[in-house]
């Protein structure tokens, strides 16, 4: 394909997606749904588990406030905003707890991002590709918007030293292991983890120093670095390696985990409300 | 359009470009290649002006030498890579220096990205959307991509005091001031900067910490945070606010601001090379 012929078949593309919507499919939609519907459900628990504390669950972060946010720290940061409404939308949404001066504290970011239908195809029996005679997709890079909301949210964090982020991973683009998947014919296919076809994991890993997946990081982390000290904000990035779809009660387990470490690493500003007497 | 058929168009669409290229169009990789070109022109500069060292330019960083780089902060960090041969590669490439101990180090990170064609359809008179009967079209968020080599660069360069990544802008999607535009029938189109249609700038201002654009920020700041202090690395962003292309000139003079930086920023470790008397 000339680049011509793939810039106006972009555009196109883009007509019927209204830029917006399209990079991810139907499937993803689902996913991004129950990451949503779970960390809902993850203020229940905690009201359950501490009922002192307030909770409240939001959609979304203005730009505003993360340059607020921002200007705390050094009055030249967070000068610019082009948007007035810019937001950022993980799409598991944001759960705070209210603190003992009344400040409204993250707690729990969540994203579910699924990426590769290479099973289900494989499961239904479905060539892919140009000419419909491959058995697996090569890989897309859209997935590299994630670190977009990363960056956002660990700007408006940066005062804090834990940063809750957790990002759910699906799909035959995140595997850790070979999985063997039957055709409805009887031919088995081997999804390699370690295919360059695949395999997109490396895609993301900046967003947590290489630090080993599928593990709570949302504890800051300070490192020596010649005379300095550095704060490092690694977001907990969760895979299902052997393609398996996120169930509501793994993804439950690992929010709430995260949610405690932050109440955790919030105890000094929580204390009065956590050692009040009178409750 | 109904979800489904939108994944099943996404496929058709990843069938044709590989899912590799595609996000960005020919205009594109026509920017790329000019990014590249002043990239290496820019070591021709550099040894003139210091002819006592040695620079190099290379297209990418291994994620290897980058999780290398993180574990000697932390023997912790840097530990997972799923693709044996996962390369970043900056579309500006790599500018290096020789340091007194015979490191290379990076002095000059450049990207160029190109997003919204609407002045060039306006002044060809082409209507776009849907139904082919809008003056502009919806911007895209691929440019949120962009944040992946940006952090890691930053990751890799943690142990630096300097951060010298910058990413040139063009396109309609990246104005910062209103620019009118008139049509072959002389109809004129005004191209408002804060329109949420067209401007993406705020999906990547967190890369610089919503800092001012335009500004060369590779010195690293170090903000105080309670009773911490905290290292920020800051891309220098860069943009054609008026819708206007990059000039070869434009781009060789950040660069070569920036790179001259990073040379200052790391004195101390050429300052054998620099001093030498026996030159």
């Amino acid at each position: 394909m000339t680049k011509k012929n793939q810039s106006q078949r972009l555009t196109k593309q883009h007509k019927k997606s209204h830029g917006e919507i399209g990079i991810f499919g139907a499937e993803a939609k689902e996913h991004d749904s129950l990451v949503c519907k779970v960390s809902k459900k993850i203020i229940t628990s905690l009201q359950k588990e501490y009922p002192q504390l307030k909770f409240r669950y939001r959609v979304s972060v203005s730009k505003k406030e993360i340059n607020e946010a921002l200007q705390k720290l050094d009055k030249e940061l967070g000068s610019t905003l082009y948007l007035a409404n810019s937001r950022i939308k993980p799409d598991g949404g944001i759960v705070e707890v209210n603190d003992d001066q009344g400040n409204w504290r993250i707690i729990l970011v969540s994203e579910a991002k699924f990426q590769g239908k290479d099973i289900d195809n494989i499961k239904q029996g479905k060539l892919v590709g140009k000419n419909n005679d491959q058995d697996l997709m090569a890989a897309g890079n859209a997935i590299e918007r994630s670190h977009k909301n990363i960056s956002e949210i660990a700007n408006y964090m940066l005062n804090e030293a834990y940063f809750p982020y957790v990002l759910f991973l699906e799909g035959s683009n995140f595997l850790t292991q070979d999985v063997s998947i039957t055709r409805p014919d009887g031919r088995t296919i081997v999804l390699k983890y370690n295919s360059g076809t695949l395999n997109r994991l490396d895609r993301l890993t900046s967003a947590n120093y290489g630090l080993p997946l599928n593990v709570n990081l949302c504890v800051n982390r300070f490192v020596k670095s010649q005379d300095r000290v550095i704060m490092l904000q690694a977001a907990t990035i969760c895979t299902q390696g052997s393609g398996e779809h996120w169930s509501e009660a793994e993804m439950h387990s690992v929010m709430l985990d995260i949610a405690k470490t932050s109440i955790k690493a919030l105890a000094k500003d929580l204390f009065d409300q956590l050692t009040n007497k009178s409750f």
